[in-house]
């Protein structure tokens, strides 16, 4: 196992990421940029390395000063967390070069399925369902119109280097269509450096259900069961569930080892996240694969009692899994709710801002990752998310009930939160029911300007 | 199931109650001394009506004002929580006769445990095996030196009335004897209005295990496993685990059986636990009954899933068990710390003051039982106990990493806390391998003036 660990993170996921090298005895060293000095991560781990100024660009999308904070510092491995470097196969690529272990999967594997066109294509050869499209190099907008017609519409746009809803339009007629292929074009060159765009039929009101996998490097491959994420605002999760209220047993484990194969096609190492698509008749389509850690996976170790993170250390580290896909007993049900300094009222708006006060729920069934506290001023700079709130329950009705009693007590001063806002989610007779899809927050939740 | 129900605590244990009402759909009246109109229990219960002056003795304490404040709000019953009125059999009886349900046994099981002696005979004659001792009047100090010598020295002098390790001394010999005598006869009368002595063979280096039973108004009688609460100083347990690693699974169900006749011999309705000192040859005795809710019920609850304060909801209520023996089931294993504001290193004299920061661990098995926020300013007048924290793991390797990696991230400025003292007690060799018994922190951990 390793000795030490870099973290190219910061925020709640690097403290998770501590916790679980601190309960296995590995050695951390985080990385921060100006405006983080004081932050949580920073403090707790072993060692803080400075990487540069506030903007993500010049501190934790700095490639070559993580790198030399690694060689630096004796670290052996770096877990890249979520979002920042975590799905960036140069990076991936370059730890492997510079002799550092690249906590996730190889970076073949990355830039395969970080290719959403070619991800398709691999998981349409390997058998796993995908929504009808289009997998050849669009010519241009009206080349883009004439595959719009043959697959019919509703058409969804994509940026093929895409990921967390960015470059994504929905087009239901022609005229839509050029509309949505020339912003989608100009907004995936802007954020990902690549306008390649591709095409495939809309799945009305989807549902958004994911496996989460883990694969090691000795060809045993498992899934943990799925997350339900249908309630997303704007592409971007609100609240996940585990399991789903939509799946049976049967139609789990077909998509359990469904989740598997794709894995097993992409040469995946470590874990990783398929998602689906899922209609009202229960066909369900590949969206993508996540090739890291996800945001949500806590409610997955809360009814596997898999420790994710540690799994991913020790398959990184070489270790085969110890677990069987027999040894996975889902129990009971837990549920996430994403805690943002935001104002609801104000469109979400973002709530950068000093923690003047702050009271954080506890008791049976409660877990609370972190990075907040009393006194933090979170920068404008990041994400907004302050808090991953998780309550477990014997079944759902109990994990409901325990976390709104958790939200009822989450107390935040000094900047505006969305704690309201999910209390209200929960109370939402379609929440209760379990009847809902990923148009529900938008059309039923956001009123005015959304 | 009651509507509302008013606590009779403050602190955590409050909190605790007022998170398992609001789960169950019960409103909440808390009731505050002046010094507590900012503790978090006033803050998070419904209604909370002001009882008296800072002093226990004017609000806690005050069982007309209580009574008072229950009448006035409408509470169909009262929690007392543990410490204050919990086991004050005159206020249950007080109670009752107003036409409130005290949530927990009926008055003369209080007063039946609450008396030594009696709960002695009466566990005696139940077959409940206890340590040799003398059940009778003691005349004076002359008659009592020819007591001891009949049982054999060491021999233990406790307080009829006694409890929280008040009241007791220790004898050797003749002369300790004598000494011992005359102050525990003072100590008593000064701390419980009643001089009864009681004499009892002292089992030397016992371990301190406990019992949690649950018994309802219609003849069930259930237990949930043991908690080893050998780890005291000065009779104070200071870390708490569950199970423990000295019984077998044979001496569990046995002591299961014995804690569940002493309950019914007690005609005992809602949790109580049997405390038990067990030698090192596995023999085990009755060391008394508390009548109420623990400080340490959440390690039971984390390996069995139930809810000890709901059940007591429950069983006050008058419903019957849902639970039969056969469905508890102990799985994994959970440790408390107790975290104090205190200063270990002056003798643990208490801190109190303002928490100027902090940070609570959280993370997968973590649970913390709180009611400590930044800013709180601690009460001189009453315990020094600001937070439980519970580690939960699959086994008590798990459960010992976990609780090492929550103290180790704790963070609390502005008044001094043990956390540093529970982390090198982890680190002891004699905790690690599960050896250990009530003399183990008075003699290896606390140094000097002790």
């Amino acid at each position: 196992m390793f000795k030490k660990i870099l973290i190219a993170n910061r925020g709640e996921i690097a403290v998770r990421i501590i916790r679980a090298c601190r309960e296995m005895g590995i050695l951390t060293v985080a990385v921060y940029s100006d405006i983080d000095k004081e932050a949580l991560h920073t403090q707790l781990a072993d060692e803080a390395v400075c990487i540069g100024p506030a903007a993500a660009k010049d501190s934790y999308l700095n490639e070559a000063n993580i790198i030399s904070a690694c060689v630096l510092t004796g670290a052996e491995a770096i877990h890249p967390g979520f979002g920042f470097l975590s799905e960036n196969s140069k990076f991936a690529k370059m730890c492997q070069e510079c002799n550092i272990t690249f906590i996730g999967p190889d970076y073949t594997s990355i830039e395969l399925m970080g290719n959403k066109a070619a991800a398709r294509r691999l998981m349409k050869e390997a058998g796993v369902p995908v929504v009808p499209g289009f997998e050849g190099v669009i010519d241009n907008e009206d080349h883009g119109v004439s595959i719009a017609k043959e697959i019919g519409y509703p058409v969804m746009i994509k940026a093929s280097a895409g990921g967390g809803g960015k470059g994504i339009r929905i087009a239901f007629n022609e005229e839509e269509f050029r509309k949505g292929f020339n912003t989608a074009k100009a907004e995936a060159k802007a954020c990902f450096g690549d306008d390649t765009l591709y095409i495939e039929k809309f799945v009305e009101k989807p549902r958004h259900i994911e496996f989460q996998v883990l694969a090691d490097e000795h060809g045993n491959v498992i899934h943990l069961g799925e997350r339900e994420c249908s309630l997303q605002r704007k592409n971007q999760k609100v609240l996940e569930e585990a399991p789903s209220t939509f799946l049976s047993e049967e139609l789990r484990n077909e998509m359990g080892e469904i989740a598997k194969r794709a894995a097993k096609a992409a040469n995946y190492k470590n874990a990783g996240t398929i998602e689906f698509l899922v209609d009202k008749h229960c066909n369900y389509y590949f969206m993508e694969m996540n090739t890291r850690i996800q945001v949500e996976h806590p409610i997955t170790e809360m009814i596997t009692r898999v420790d994710i993170v540690k799994e991913q250390l020790k398959i990184a580290a070489g270790l085969p899994l110890e677990l069987a896909q027999e040894d996975i007993k889902l129990r009971g049900h837990a549920i996430e709710c994403r805690i943002n300094a935001e104002d609801p009222s104000k469109n979400f708006m973002p709530c950068p801002g000093k923690i003047e006060e702050l009271y954080v729920p506890g008791g049976m069934g409660i877990r609370l990752d972190s990075a907040a506290y009393c006194g933090y001023k979170i920068p404008h700079c990041y994400d907004s998310m302050i808090a991953k709130l998780i309550a477990f329950g014997q079944d759902r009705d109990e994990a409901i009930i325990k976390m709104k009693r958790a939200l009822g007590e989450f107390g935040v001063g000094g900047v505006k939160t969305n704690i309201d806002f999910q209390y209200s989610l929960l109370e939402q007779e379609e929440f209760l029911k379990g009847e809902y899809d990923t148009s529900f927050i938008g059309e039923k939740m956001v009123i005015g300007n959304a």
